[in-house]
């Protein structure tokens, strides 16, 4: 016997539970339409710091601190650090660990890390290895910028496609035992590659893996998108989300209750962010504060979170490699 | 109850089993003291492939099939691939998956991640999430080269301390039944930087993490190294093995069974790789052969396996950045 249903579906029969969660973002997610969620900002983009990198990793210890003090623990507390993030080598976590002094595994998933690392929590908390984990991700538009595309002082322009990487983390810590939010199921997914080559349509990259995942998980729990409240992907952006609907469409699923992060994050229209948010920080900062806050509210009590990652790296895209994907998923339920 | 002895050590009662491994290595390392050990060469570094990324990535696919194939099963067996690879963005492993199609959690833990990777599957097998996972990963020197130090033409000199970065991975299939050998207990690491910044002084930057996660296993288990066949560290190489050794006479330890996958690899004499070999596919590829065809000949019967990564990235180490280090350690017994 093992803990999963249908083909590859894991369940978490202990119900591992969020006892806190924070987030913190930057300037501009602030200014948008999710400003009164947010745990805290930043204001200008160093955050302190002489490098946009350092502020970064100070972003995940932000985030990670207070979501332990919210959870009414201490650092000495908790068994083990699940997380990552978007620059090379992973260097926003692994400078944040140094000083958090957590045993720490490292993930990498790119901007489906948040996801990842709640499924990672999960089944070392369920496999009661564990009392207490933290799951977190960040993301910092600046470090984003110079390290994947151009010095921001080139002021390239951005076609209509692109995304703007989103600068904030969250974190929470999942727990043994507490009074929920509890995650129940994950559907760990599969790199899946489109063909896609735009490096500005990171969207169109990622919906067919979000698709594959979502469709998996639903025919593994015999369900359709109509049994949870909402449906969040992680940073699909608003061009990716209409083509997620599309090829869930065409698997003759709809899925009216689907919100996408990066979609919620930024106004495009005042905003001037175009297809939307993106960053492993986009649906780190929004699980955390916006989700996990209205489902403690009991104003969503069944969800499913996806969080969805491009694999590239600028190496890999100037050799002439398409995008592959991945898409992750957990059902967070109260 | 947690499957827990002393402060953080994880135990996994159901002994997760080895059931396939395999190895495959570049030309140098097939001309090294481990020279009949290894499964594959590759001969030429580019693998057929046209850039040392997609050969790096085809050393995975390589090493995952081949240990799939001595454990007698089909990729449609494997619940979850454990792994990843020091190239930005994690290339090699996640190009590997694409083709693979298995569920893949990326992990990130430089040249830790083979160590990272059994813990990391032993907590999902032992949960009972999956029969069986694969945990592998690779590195490449021409890859490594080009990113993290000088383009090859430019025929840089390297000083003593240096290391010479092993082209090759090694992977193995983990069940949660089987003839072992068997993962008992993991101590995964907390991230030590004690303020080296000579980034071709890894094995100086990496000892003291090494000793911090020996330190805290022998003391949650209660044992000595005396207690264990030999121990093998991941890749501190020559200078960095004796680094940890004096930092263990500090704290009141002698390890005359210490190990090094790095100072196994090369013969630093004839192969001019001064301190030894480094890279995630050092101790993958040492493990996956000449450790583990031991312990299936019953000449090791319980070997402590501890793999140690450096964490920093060409950015941090530009913005003045010491190297944090991290080690992961699990014990393996037949």
């Amino acid at each position: 016997m093992t803990k999963t249903i249908g083909k590859r579906t894991l369940i978490f029969p202990s119900r591992p539970s969020v006892n806190g969660f924070y987030s913190v973002v930057g300037e501009k997610e602030a200014q948008g339409p999710l400003k009164d969620w947010f745990d805290l900002t930043i204001g200008e983009g160093h955050f302190g710091e002489d490098s946009w990198e350092k502020a970064e990793s100070k972003l995940i210890e932000t985030a990670t601190m207070g979501a332990i003090e919210q959870s009414k623990l201490s650092l000495t507390d908790i068994n083990c650090f699940f997380g990552g993030d978007l620059l090379n080598q992973c260097i926003s976590a692994n400078y944040a660990l140094r000083s958090l002094q957590i045993p720490f595994l490292g993930l990498y998933g790119a901007c489906s890390t948040m996801a990842e690392s709640l499924i990672a929590g999960s089944v070392f908390l369920d496999g009661e290895f564990g009392k207490n984990v933290i799951c977190s991700t960040s993301s910092h538009f600046c470090s984003a910028e110079r390290q994947f595309r151009f010095p921001l002082e080139y002021g390239g322009q951005r076609p209509p496609t692109a995304q703007w990487t989103v600068t904030g983390s969250g974190a929470c810590v999942l727990s043994k035992t507490g009074e929920g939010p509890y995650i129940t199921h994950a559907t760990i997914g599969k790199v899946i590659d489109a063909g896609i080559t735009d490096l500005n349509n990171m969207g169109a990259a990622m919906a067919p893996a979000a698709c594959h995942t979502l469709c998996a998980f639903l025919e593994d729990t015999n369900t359709t998108p109509q049994d949870y409240d909402k449906i969040f992907t992680g940073d699909l952006g608003s061009i990716g989300k209409d083509l997620l609907r599309q090829l869930l469409s065409d698997n003759a699923i709809t899925a009216e209750n689907l919100e996408d992060c990066g979609d919620l994050i930024f106004d495009s229209e005042t905003q001037d962010t175009h297809a939307g948010g993106s960053g492993c920080g986009c649906s780190a900062s929004v699980l955390n504060s916006y989700i996990l806050k209205q489902m403690k509210q009991k104003k969503l009590k069944k969800i499913l979170f996806m969080a969805t990652g491009a694999l590239m790296s600028p190496t890999s895209s100037l050799q002439g490699e398409s995008i592959p994907a991945i898409a992750h998923l957990v059902q967070i339920e109260i």
